[in-house]
């Protein structure tokens, strides 16, 4: 099928219901962030693969909106389509569902499937279309219909995580669940994000891309969990120890039902960012809604101790396979090797799978030389690919794993020979704000917008900035993008607090030339308690030198230098007893004091 | 009356009109930081003289709510009154209708007067109680009943301000206020605030302690504009001019009933947090409620360039009566003199008269020594007042002027004599912050919340901090405390914006020791534009030297230096010739190069 024909019986389907417009997410029932094949709805629709976007289609017209990583792709993906690409982020570019009031008539119906849509975004829609005399149907879903080859739910194992795995077993999840729901006055909790489930029910699986979770949905009450997912997943030893801890399984496609039958609930809390419109519609009106923050989202976020310890773990052999990576990658460059940006990254894979407990990458790389590197999203593919030699040039790589002891997530950007004064002091200017970042203290209540400054202020001195928030939560062999601290610089209110892990990734990209970025994980720590108050910092998680050809030392104070060195004495110390001579050696080189 | 017997003809009330609890915001229905006594309800009941709180009467209990700067007064000023001190700010302390809901049964009523509670906090407190099966009237103001002698509302004479002022005649205000309603689809403005209506009529009086405004309700329709003052305060020729500009008088009491009969208005412009919720309730039902940020609030922030050249000047009066002022207690307490806070705050203010062009001041002085400075809104009194004499010591004093040409707030803190290692090193990590708020350059849309931190970082790094925000709007010839734009940690979603003008004014205090507040105006300019985008950067406005004596040169890097040195020869350049050569040679002196 062309995307033609497509859009053609997406417009019969409306047209039989009397609809006038269809908004289309991309998205899951589970809120992915990268949605398996069966929910790839926006790329089957419209061609465009970017990973955040809203398809709107009437009956004339058709549109595709998209933020600034993905205007260029989206403009080749749609051309020749009928979609007119809408620039999200420009000023007088018009949100769907401003464009959609202006383009309908009163007396219009747009729709979407409220499964696939937070039912906080889907209610500002609902009420932008209304001020418009325009209906909203959030009960239509036309896939199976449409889509003819539709790719089914993936039917991978699962497997469960022992108390050394986890620090806390299920039934302690469970209960702290529990208290949290009392405190909050409801009793019910549905859980639709497969993160959630996976961390409270301590099972990982693989049915998302890259990240390590089971396809499912939990309902957990004062007295009763029950597990809507396919039971022939699960091996039986898991199986017995999920039903010992209270668990009932049910099939997938049952979850809707479940939730209309839920009279005996007394109240449910409701996260309207995390729960679907689609969920809410189908609650019973007698159950009760607490609207308040989901709080396995929150309780997720803070690792325990033998997470920590882990994650401690995972970070050495992700640092291992990054020192193995830039030795042989320099060394074969050194030889007069070419690689493309795809070789590039399929050696670093093929590092971090030569180690023990590698289960997969934790996103797909993003490996950019040169000007790609100043494209933040950059997907290398074979039809322009970039090419790493020696002689000149930055490589910027963005990469994580997904390790049987925790989730990694490292940028670094090296220089492929003879940096030029500008390189190094974009470099430089970068780095010092991730070690300001790195290096802070500040009070018990301090959020993510407030210190995401701290990375960006050399670069503002010199008028420069970056258009990414400057790092985001990191789950345990979880989601590598974790709510709900982040830094960045939107007010979004979550304090800081310890056992939060987090990426700190400031850069700088300049376009048709380079792009720097550095990111490391960290975790916040606590601190100085005195009579100021409560003082917390962050430790760094990962083990991986910078640059040292990159560093120009005069802009760096003597705080920093120092930083600078213990770090990369800390690196060494931590990754030499794994490391073969040759990489040693190459790692000593780098880590040399500045 | 004592306390007692004014609570009981509250309770009394109570009873007779069916209410179980009363709430007393001790506001008035302009929401004015300081009210005019007419309306100082919370003090009238309680005998609370802070400028914050909120006091709640049961049948047989009561509580005032204030926040940490006013728990001692507070608690002293309440002893024996039989009402409770709730601490604003402390976890487990319920807010006030926490504890109404924990405290009232279900079926119980609890009233507001509506006039003196914004629309949206009264909104919180009802759904709150509302969960608890308690009612909410917002409709009961009992105060002309209860208070015998009830001040009357002040009549001072109004004056309009010339073009030279303002920069921007009524017309023209009035012009951009129809576009602003027009975009925001309404068509009439309530304007309650009277530093709105102020700056919106380019008139001033003097009806609010140390603000130049009158009281008066403005309503701007498409074809009108009705204010409800007292007609008797405005000059004749005045009155003229304004009558030829379209403004209709009428009398102050009759807004409501103006608000009633608004039936011709097809929209008004609702901001939950400016309007009163009495004011909501009495609009028509028919009439459409446009919720949306107040144009004006976000008008008048940002200052015009007549506006700003005004201010230059005002900064120059006001330096030179600083200059005066801390030459003349140098040289008298060198002289052995002993002065009081009350009487060094009382010597700035004659400082302040002697110069042409000074209206009153902008706020209650805050004149603190050593101890007396660590306490942040300290005021003093004749029992207890400090004692400021040569020899040791540190002097806070937190002041500001109401000038013809515009508003200032400025604290300098110095020493007394042989300053200790740590009070200049506290100073110096103070100033560390506030020069880095200073010389930041920011891209347009940042927001206060990420600059904050700019003036914490050098604090935090040595576990130190300071309960407040770092700065707040200043109004040009108005409020001394003026919104939207703050510098401060919480989510405030307000970008800077070229001509806001604002307070910078970190801090750090130790209980029983001493204080230590460096405070400028700064204003938001333009700055570089390139690929990055367009970048902003802050003027400092403020005119005085910082204590010499007080700053360690070696915490300072070389452009902090650079700053102070070129700060302190424009400071000496600008007021040089205003001031007499005595003087004259003390700043000289107090501005040689660090």
């Amino acid at each position: 099928m062309t995307i033609e024909t497509r859009l053609e019986s997406l417009r019969t389907y409306m047209k039989d219901e009397g609809l006038d417009a269809y908004i289309v997410t991309g998205s899951d029932p589970h809120g992915s962030e990268i949605p398996p094949a069966r929910w790839r709805t926006r790329e089957w629709i419209s061609g465009f693969t970017g990973s955040s976007g809203t398809v709107v289609v009437t009956s004339n017209d058709a549109g595709l909106w998209t933020d600034f990583r993905y205007w260029l792709q989206a403009a080749e993906e749609l051309d020749g389509s009928g979609i007119r690409l809408f620039k999200e982020g420009i000023m007088e570019v018009p949100s769907p569902e401003e464009w959609l009031a202006g383009t309908l008539g009163s007396g219009a119906v747009a729709a979407v499937d409220g499964q696939t849509m937070p039912a906080g975004r889907a209610g500002d829609i609902q009420r932008r279309l209304a001020g418009a005399g325009i209906g909203f149907a959030a009960d239509r879903a036309p896939w199976d219909r449409l889509w003819p080859d539709r790719p089914p739910l993936p039917g991978k194992p699962a497997v469960g995580l022992t108390l050394d795995e986890t620090g806390e077993s299920r039934a302690e999840r469970l209960a702290r669940l529990r208290s949290a729901l009392a405190e909050a006055g409801a009793d019910t909790w549905l859980g639709t994000a497969l993160d959630s489930a996976a961390w409270l029910l301590n099972v990982r699986g693989a049915d998302v891309p890259y990240v390590p979770v089971i396809a499912g949905f939990l309902i957990v009450g004062s007295g009763f969990v029950r597990w809507y997912t396919d039971r022939s997943k699960i091996p039986a030893d898991l199986q017995d120890e999920l039903v010992a801890d209270g668990v009932e399984f049910h099939p997938y496609d049952g979850f809707l039902e479940g939730l209309a039958s839920l009279e005996e609930s007394a109240g449910v809390l409701v996260d309207k960012h995390l729960l679907s419109r689609g969920v809410l519609d189908v609650l019973p009106e007698s159950v009760g809604r607490i609207e308040a923050n989901d709080p396995v989202f929150h309780m997720k976020a803070v690792k325990n101790r033998v997470e920590v310890s882990n994650i401690a773990r995972a970070m050495e052999k992700d640092g291992a396979a990054m020192v193995r990576y830039f030795r042989e990658l320099g060394e074969r460059l050194e030889q007069g090797d070419i690689l493309t940006e795809i070789e590039a990254a399929a050696l670093l894979l093929e590092k971090r799978r030569d180690i023990p407990g590698f289960l997969d990458q934790s996103f797909s790389p993003i490996p950019g030389v040169d000007a790609h590197g100043a494209i933040v999203h950059y997907e290398a593919r074979e039809e322009g690919v970039g090419t790493l030699k020696k002689g000149s040039g930055l490589f910027l790589i963005d990469s994580g794993g997904q390790w049987t002891d925790g989730t990694t997530d490292i940028t670094r950007t090296l220089s492929l020979g003879n940096p030029t004064d500008e390189q190094i002091r974009d470099y430089t200017l970068v780095l010092k704000g991730h070690i300001a970042l790195s290096t802070i203290r500040f009070p018990r209540g301090t959020r993510g917008y407030q210190l995401d400054t701290l990375a960006r202020m050399y670069l503002w001195r010199d008028g420069l900035d970056y258009g990414h928030g400057t790092g985001h939560g990191v789950g345990y062999r979880l989601n590598v993008h974790e709510g709900p601290h982040v830094f960045n610089t939107r007010p979004i209110d979550v304090p800081f607090a310890p056992g939060m892990v987090a990426s700190n990734e400031p850069g700088l990209y300049r376009e048709g030339r380079h792009g720097i970025r550095i990111e490391n994980l960290i975790i916040c720590r606590e601190d100085e308690k005195n009579e100021f108050g409560e003082f917390l910092a962050f430790d760094t998680l990962t083990l991986a030198p910078y640059d040292p050809r990159l560093i120009d030392r005069d802009l760096l104070d003597e705080s920093e230098i120092s930083w600078v060195d213990a770090y990369h004495r800390h690196v060494f110390e931590r990754l030499a007893p794994m490391l073969e001579e040759a990489d040693r050696s190459w790692l000593r080189e780098q880590t040399a004091p500045l």
